[in-house]
């Protein structure tokens, strides 16, 4: 596919070298590139990413998701010590589409993952902030590729969980876990939003504070799923008890991890899911880009306002004025 | 409004006149008309409904949903009777993406509503089987603005709920109420698919069956959505339990959704909701009609196949093929 390269500047071949070559400060910086919001930053990170892509696709990708309090960084910090301790390079992104507002809420502070962050082996970068989940998501899923090429062995991105992200990091990782407390009711908000259908594992967490508690809640997760997700041939959706602060279970959560991806690897799932998602990918693009497209046509610019009028108050059809707007763009 | 008219020709005028002179048979034809997909029937549906719509949006509509066997067909002709024989006339429409494979599986046969049909207060109109959701879904909402223009006061939209149909037809109902079995789990399938998130009203049916477990199923549910659901000002989501077979409950149902009614209206939630669904249904027409001509595009056809196949093996970014293709439309 070359005829789809674009050339690179002496700037962006150097930066190109430096990620492949495992040089850190070409790696921020690359990902700072991405995260730009300037047009010929836009140009230059589409240039680099091509150029990147080849070399990207080697990491185990794993989505971390859980509600505030639930000890996610606690968590993801005994994890990549873990990691790094078996000799594997881990780098940590987020999806936190509230960060424009908050200024960061997640990562934001590399303090709350303090031992992971001072290892040679581990990056973290805190969720970019660019307003829209589609946005965010997209330079997350970018960053993603960038750190694969850099060369590390297992990428996770973590959610809070505000409105649709977890969607979005379920449609960017290879698995999808998801941090609970040991709270009745709480399997009833993932189930609400519909996180029970897309978790690939379940992880009751603070399992310390009340070792009952926590094995009920598990036994309330497997019944739900139990009823709600039809079995499937290749994988059964693991429901454990952790305790991340006193570094309980996080053996036998990477062995599930490694499970996991034997098992998809061994009947084409794991490559079917990631061909599956950047198409998925592909469309929300071109999606956005249709509907961007549409509202800065000069003609719908101009009559949007007043035929949204006439369709809030009934004096034209929906359909009408859709088939009114799009015939503008001809 | 008069700049958006288009001019009728003399067998459309006919029809608008058969219809808000409560003829039948001129009803009947214009859903047909509706229903169509032929270009030239597409331009008189148009215009034909463009001239009724001033005279729509007085009836109340009412969204039921539930799965198949939950007894909506018996419900909805209990419901029926119970509204003709207070002086009222009820249209029975249909959502149903299946009916295109299996022929119409939902209000297919009339004889399951055998004596509402025979009313002739009553109207029972099967599900168009126009193919996606989307397309079901627009003519279902078309058909009801028609119905609407002939004089019903109350317009039934059933569904069961196939996909995503009950988002469909909630989207364009007043009020959206969920049937459920007096079954254990039930309730979590209902919260699985986020239905109890848009549920204005949940029955239990079948309760002549066995009362007891009708109220631990209403108990069931009365909990999750208090654990789901903030508590709204104006409005709390009853459960209620029902006998549709016994005709028992159906005149504490009809109180509920003008209890409902009162209260939406009074707080101005009923036209607020009415006017977002309008404009929602504009914006899902504009989505799909792009989408229709970016893949009609000459050059997106020719080159769609290939960049599709470069983003599956990872040749080229989702978001380098998606600004390619979308540059082909300049």
């Amino acid at each position: 596919m070359n005829a789809l390269q674009t050339p690179l500047a002496a700037e962006d071949q150097a930066l190109v070298e430096g990620v492949l070559s495992g040089r850190l400060r070409a790696l921020a910086k690359t990902i700072t590139l991405i995260e730009s919001q300037r047009d010929d930053h836009k140009r230059r990170a589409k240039a680099v990413l091509e150029a990147l892509l080849p070399h990207s696709g080697g990491a185990m990708r794993l989505g971390i998701s859980g509600v505030p309090g639930v000890g996610k960084s606690t968590f993801i910090e005994a994890l990549g010590l873990h990691l790094i301790a078996q000799g594997m390079k881990v780098a940590v992104l987020a999806v936190d589409p509230s960060s424009s507002l908050t200024g960061g809420s997640i990562l934001g502070d590399k303090t709350r993952m303090e031992l992971l962050s001072q290892s040679t082996s581990a990056f973290i970068r805190p969720s970019p902030s660019a307003g829209s989940l589609g946005g965010v998501a997209e330079k997350t899923r970018e960053a993603m590729l960038v750190c694969e090429a850099y060369g590390f062995d297992v990428i996770i991105v973590e959610t809070v969980g505000v409105g649709q992200s977890e969607t979005a990091v379920a449609g960017m990782t290879d698995m999808f876990c998801l941090l609970q407390l040991p709270n009745a009711g709480d399997d009833l908000q993932a189930i609400k939003k519909g996180i029970m259908e897309i978790a690939d594992m379940i992880v009751v967490n603070k399992a310390d504070i009340d070792a009952r508690a926590a094995q009920l809640a598990r036994a309330q997760m497997k019944s739900a799923l139990h009823l709600l997700r039809p079995a499937s041939a290749n994988w059964t959706v693991p429901v454990l008890t952790l305790s991340a602060l006193h570094k309980d279970g996080v053996v036998e959560f990477w062995q599930q991890v490694e499970a996991y991806r034997k098992a998809m690897q061994a009947s084409g799932e794991f490559e079917a899911k990631r061909r599956h998602q950047a198409l998925a990918w592909m469309w929300e693009m071109i999606d956005s880009g249709l509907r961007a497209r549409f509202r800065s046509h000069p003609e719908v610019k101009r009559q949007l306002p007043g035929l949204r009028e006439a369709v809030e108050e009934g004096a034209t059809t929906p359909s009408a004025a859709a088939w009114r707007l799009l015939g503008m763009l001809n």
